[in-house]
């Protein structure tokens, strides 16, 4: 019987799974919904213990789906879906993580901790900045950097709610963290129809993203600086659809952390996205994980989409 | 038959009842577990819509126990049981919220969204600031303050896990807001001992709090600020316990607000604590709005514990 290896991109809102051939043809593929243990969209495979429970419930609920399982983060099976040997994965969706994986195989990264802890950048960040200076205005507690008008409105409407205090339900009661951050497109149509506020809100979003970065760099092998490409990052997630939005605040943020965090050996990046799942990235691992080296055509499953040299 | 006028002090943690005769004798009280609705610590009492359901259900669930009802807020009960006329209630509990009630009976407000939208300065806004500086410390993404070793390991023993990826069940899976909050006594006792980043963080907490009493300095009612005791701030909650912790920062925000927002006519204020539960003027409350006037002694209800006269 041929050998056939499966990968699962897991997510806190849908999900994906594609089953492999030996040689790497992809036999089928198809979508899902949420798969997140936790019910967040947080990278739940480092955690060994949830690991190990999750196989055995695999093992025991479907006892001939497979011989060996592999369960890592999000960001390992990108980067493998994207390069052979590493790079900077940047992944703003509903949640945000940043992740550096070496050359060497060792991972380390910044942020990934949901939106009790962390998230920022990402589109509940970027919801949850928005309302928060709304809700802050009214109170007289911060002075909007900009005009509130749009923003305020975009919220009721979006949460179909007459007032803040209509708001709570959605935060408390009813919190679905995917549907808060879903306010985030709302944000996106304001920005790009001109509203100072909603352009603002995205700016610091890509500020911090570009602090996650700055946040890895010491850890970087300088070998990833000196790629052709510069520092290869790897952009995963929905909130890298408004990239025009969030260049201005990333830039800054790399153009002054870059100095003190990487001594100016990273002087440029190339910011890529992925083409396929990183379904197959992880079904690339989980057939190396039992010896076999799967065929993967990385210039095929990721494009460049910005390069940027320091000046 | 005599009237019985009760009180109830709802709250996240606890609850206090009381039964007062109609010359405003306490005949009973009793405490009691957490009896907010929304299982947070907001003052759900604003929202007409829980309003009018919780007391439908009282009538139902207990047809006799009372012939009126009157749900209001936290703030409204605590500053009744303290003055005749108003003044500001600020509260760090386990949440925070800042009420302005002015002689009028109208208040305003800043704050009270809870911990998802808020609750700045209060207990489990001060135990989140200590584990995010943590967090973002070792992740290399904010530079802290001061060293991070005792909140560290304050932090690992309160919640009893190994590291940082632990601390993720207490914000999710197992999220216990009171629980959270509590890891805010253990910065108090770093703050006390001396740790430069527990006190950090409460003199942040404090500046947080008077930036909430600045945000409604442009409503105040001049009169309040003209009283003998300047303006009458009535401090609600156990993080107010560590005054002296919160002091600096509480001053800082208030010399730097009250300019611009109340012109100079702020000029000094007091601090009280209240010396019986904010259930008892929710019985005097209560018995006024079915037209009873109940005796209260304001001066024996609260204690000025602080006043400052600003240079």
């Amino acid at each position: 019987m041929a050998a056939i290896y499966g990968g699962v991109e897991g997510g806190g809102s849908q999900s994906k799974v594609l089953l492999l051939s030996e040689d790497g043809q992809i036999l089928a593929e198809e979508d899902g919904l949420s798969t997140n243990h936790w019910g967040l969209c947080l990278s739940g495979g480092e955690q060994a213990d949830a690991v190990k429970k999750l196989t055995e419930e695999l093992r025991e609920r479907f006892p001939y789906l497979s011989e060996s399982y592999l369960i890592t983060t999000d960001a390992t099976g990108s980067i493998a879906t994207a390069t052979q040997d590493g790079g900077i994965v940047l992944i703003s969706g509903t949640g945000s993580n940043c992740r550096l994986i070496n050359p060497d195989g060792s991972e380390s990264g910044c942020g990934g901790w949901g939106h009790m802890m962390g998230d920022e950048g990402s589109a509940y960040w970027i919801a949850h900045q928005a309302v928060k200076i709304v809700f802050d205005s009214i109170d007289n507690l911060e002075t909007a950097p900009h005009d509130i008008g749009y923003i305020k409105q975009a919220m009721f409407n979006y949460f179909q709610v007459p007032d803040r205090l209509g708001i709570l339900t959605h935060l408390y009661r009813d919190f679905d963290k995917c549907r808060f951050a879903g306010f985030c497109r709302k944000v996106a149509e304001g920005a790009q129809q001109g509203d100072p506020l909603s352009r603002f809100v995205f700016r610091k979003a890509g500020e911090m993203l570009g602090r996650h970065v700055v946040a890895v760099l010491p850890e970087v092998d300088p070998v990833l600086f000196q790629r052709e490409m510069g520092l290869p990052i790897l952009c995963v997630g929905s909130v890298w659809n408004s990239w025009e939005l969030l260049r201005e605040g990333f830039i800054l943020a790399l153009t002054q952390g870059r100095e003190i965090q990487a001594q100016n050996s990273f002087s440029s990046f190339t910011l890529m996205k992925l083409r396929y799942s990183s379904a197959l990235g992880g079904a690339s691992l989980g057939a190396r994980h039992i010896g076999h080296l799967l065929p993967m055509d990385y210039t095929a499953n990721a494009i460049a989409f910005y390069s940027y040299t320091f000046s």
